[in-house]
């Protein structure tokens, strides 16, 4: 549960280009886990929202949470129509609203499932947030509201949405990247400082009467920011998508959709928060929203796991989970 | 085979601190591979080299290779007494000498089997090269010599090897870290620049008349680079290196060990050589040089693969080859 | 006249600690002017204002001008009580409002009069804010708008205006530094990540395994940046000023606020606008805001030159002008 | 006197292009003065060198020295040959020979008016250095040996000489520039990592789908360092030497050359090397190498002032001294 989480945490919208299949994934950053589980909900588990009664009948979800009783306190997670969203730590800028009339007032942490259940795409999304009342309603007295920005995406773009003291922002997010503070509208505009790297080697500007040199390759994106602050890490990040290069293969899409990522992995050591307490990367997901497939690696687990929501009766009533997988799995050869 | 190779590598000798515990290993960076195995080199193989004859019986080695015929043109190894070394591109720096008497010739290609064949740590090693002189003479017509350097490591300390126009240089190398050029005083004294980084959120010192926070953690290491110049990558390696916490056992010890390394990894994508050609990480290996098992992951496949030298007849005459695992074993939990 | 200006310019507040005198100044960039001059409006002449009247009687007003027929353009200027205010570029993002009933419809090219000519202080300025409308209405068809914001600043505080589409903005200054683009809010939000600069030497927190060294004085701002962009600039004048230190005469006060400015000089072609043009800091500015001194520098006049107001008759009703100094004063001494 | 000094300077050797005259310059940056003249050392002036006798007729010189008695203790000057030099801190590298038979002996601090003295060229000066002996004794024992390097420039090239532990270097400056730590070659090569850095504006090449802009003018040259470390100040200064745009008079080519100075200007506060103890810009100086003309501003002088050598006796035998003038010289309009 996010409830107290002052981690960090970062999200990427991609694309298999040719086939535009639709890859989404996250990692989570903190310095313990709460429990999670990838959870599926079927499309028959009885939503029971705050304010607004019951909802018997929605799209399926798989996503990764932690199940608090049997409800599904999703981090992340995609719909069996393709659209995914992520709720990521946004402390001191997130401010919720009071209840009021003639809204869907949707608790916080029922955000998640509000979109995914009911909206089949951003567009969909974008008219359920015209109408929605996004207020601060804790789980429950041991689950306090958590400080919480989102990422919605489909295949064909994302939104940023961010509740602040001056209310509900909702911002076209052109780059499909989300990490933490400061507010998205700042992160976008950094990036204009880095619009010069490139992946190609530079050309010498600096003087034509010194002879310069690329006396290693890579030198094209110098400028590039390496620490783990999340302005840093969301240029990193940037930087690495917009310059992807995949196989065309589902493998060869998730396995270079992790190294998109792996790129703003947090080792154990490089961000102290307390006394020998560290943030790492807890885990790195990746979900083909066309396939419904969940696939994530652990800090301590190199390997891909995968969970396939397709796999599983999605007329059900009941949540599966599929506890992590957090121990490495080492391939022996001899 | 190194030999044409304008690629990168980094290279990182880690120890795990209470049970002293040596870890070795690399990355290989370059577009595209030359067709590497896993390869053990047991004590009885026959190496003949080119200016001082053969050695029939020595330490037995396991490490990457190019086998060109039945010899093994190692990238990185180690031997059974716990010696690791690494050949990295030095190119337009790396100058051989000309055979001469009185000294052992060393061809550039025998480097690693002459030292990791003949000595159990970095002392002896030192020794043998300063009787040693390193010769151009190429593997054969087609596999001229290549433009290396190299880093010794043993648990205790690391030395630089670079042959220059001015000679041989060996180095004391106290961050157990190598890349490429520039040349390794210059990528040592870099590090000075960033003697302020750290770990821990920093203090406000630019005014104790503003109000400057810490708005997201991690921003003690501000002006870490992020790049892919080797520059770049060796100090954020040597970074996440010096700060690593690892937990204590064989399977955290190799995990962590793996995300220091994926510090520096290269995306397809963010390193254009030529017009739609990227180098990427081709391999990325982690030695227990006391245990002898080499494990490593591939580009395609976040899995760690092991092979366990001890496992093998170390008594035998022939090398024992382990292909590459290049494709995604993913983990179908449903 | 800034009507057209897509220039750059910073404007910097200063207090001399001890006798707490106010020093105000600014960098005018550009890459030509418009014809300038030193100049004070008395206290009797008549200010007539195109939606609000005539103004006969108020303070005494000294600062960079543009005139234009009898009308003072100014740029930057201050009171005779000690209140300075400068208009600074802001392109793209200054968006001004219709006329309206009720409220004070100041055009953008009467800003400056307008407010030096009624307060005293930034406390009364603030309450004329409150009831003002900042309007669009060009001075003549010749000079249109200019998109400005401004800084308005006295001894004890400064605050930014800036009018954008989502409305007029006053913020509090607490750097006393305003540039350009972006808007005020982003350029402080950014100091944060420069919080761990400082002029003294840093401490070695990279690593207490690995003997690094302050090679060199002055490394502990290292990642302060250097080029011209706005951004930039604000960062680096802001440490400047804010690490400042004076001696305590007059002459001592002027000379180091000429320093701070100078951190943030624009040389002839560093900043290239359109092929062999270029943005220079045409001139540098320091009031005495307690004296009513104006003194300034121009780029190629090194030499501080200097108008006082006081040495005008402040009674009069017609401007007087001091044509700017520019051309080198060398002063041989043989 | 440079004997203690821990502080820093930088040089530059500037063309004024079309005329082909060479301005050469620097600025002494350090926590105080040892009390320094503008001094002319006539023709017949009588050096008296500690190892190799007397030169009674030579080139006349004109520079900044600390006069210790009659000796001229130079830190930089220029021949009536237009040849020019000067020294600079070059703490913890610095390592002097002893004396030793046929060759020239010559003290570190004769160093300066034994080239001037003799030589009309860098051309000349290389042949010089050939036979040169550069050993360690002290003027006397109050003024032990300075740790410094050297710059000798004429219009057509510039040379760097730095005395080590590994003997002598003499080498190219293509740059023209000259600061302290680290050595020469390392200063050089990382000017490669600034090579994309240009004065104008960048083109987006971070990605194609993402709508970049450049916000404010100035944005080519991000990156360029803005602190006060050698290094930093050798990259900034480099840069805007390199691309400077001077007007063709003597005054404009002046006036220019004390704006690229200005670049790397310490201001007092930045540079802390001791509680309350600030290294500033004691004075920086421009000579026109071929009218013999030394122009230089202190820091709390901002008006240029100049002395001529031409107007003196140059067939003297006594050296002329100018004390710095070092209070602002205003110039009031009224």
């Amino acid at each position: 549960m996010l409830s107290h989480i002052n981690g960090r945490q970062i999200c990427v919208q991609q694309q298999r280009i040719r086939q535009k299949i639709f890859y989404f994934g996250r990692t989570l950053d903190y310095e313990f886990s709460y429990g999670d589980d990838v959870t599926i909900t079927p499309r028959n588990y009885k939503f029971t929202f705050r304010h607004m009664g019951e909802l018997d009948n929605h799209y399926a979800i798989i996503g990764m949470a932690h199940v608090a009783g049997t409800y599904p306190l999703y981090y992340d997670a995609i719909n069996e129509k393709g659209l995914g969203m992520a709720g990521l730590n946004f402390v001191g800028n997130a401010v919720y609203a009071d209840v009021k009339d003639g809204v869907w007032n949707v608790a916080q942490y029922e955000f998640i499932p509000w979109i995914l259940a009911q909206c089949a795409s951003v567009s969909e999304a974008r008219q359920k947030l015209a109408g929605m009342n996004l207020v601060g309603t804790p789980f429950s007295e041991q689950l306090p509201s958590a400080q919480l920005h989102w990422i919605i995406a489909d295949k064909n773009e994302a939104v940023t949405v961010e509740s602040m003291a001056d209310g509900l922002h909702v911002y076209d997010n052109p780059v499909g990247v989300l990490t933490n503070n400061p507010p998205f509208p700042l992160q976008m505009f950094q990036l204009n400082n880095y619009m010069k790297l490139s992946p190609k080697q530079p050309e010498c500007n600096f003087s034509d009467r010194l002879s310069l040199c690329t006396y290693s390759r890579g030198m094209g994106a110098i400028g590039l920011p390496g620490d783990l602050s999340s302005e840093s890490r969301f240029a990193r990040v940037a930087f690495v998508k917009m310059n992807s290069k995949s196989g065309t293969s589902e493998n060869e899409s998730v396995s270079q959709f992790f190294h998109i990522l792996n790129s703003v992995d947090q080792q154990r050591g490089c961000c102290e928060v307390a006394d020998g307490k560290y943030e790492i990367t807890l885990y790195t997901s990746c979900c083909n929203a066309d396939k419904g497939i969940y696939y994530y690696t652990t800090y301590e687990n190199h390997q891909i796991t995968a969970v396939d929501m397709h796999k599983e009766n999605l007329d059900g009533t009941d949540i599966v989970k599929y506890p992590l997988v957090t121990g490495e799995n080492i391939k022996y050869l001899n």
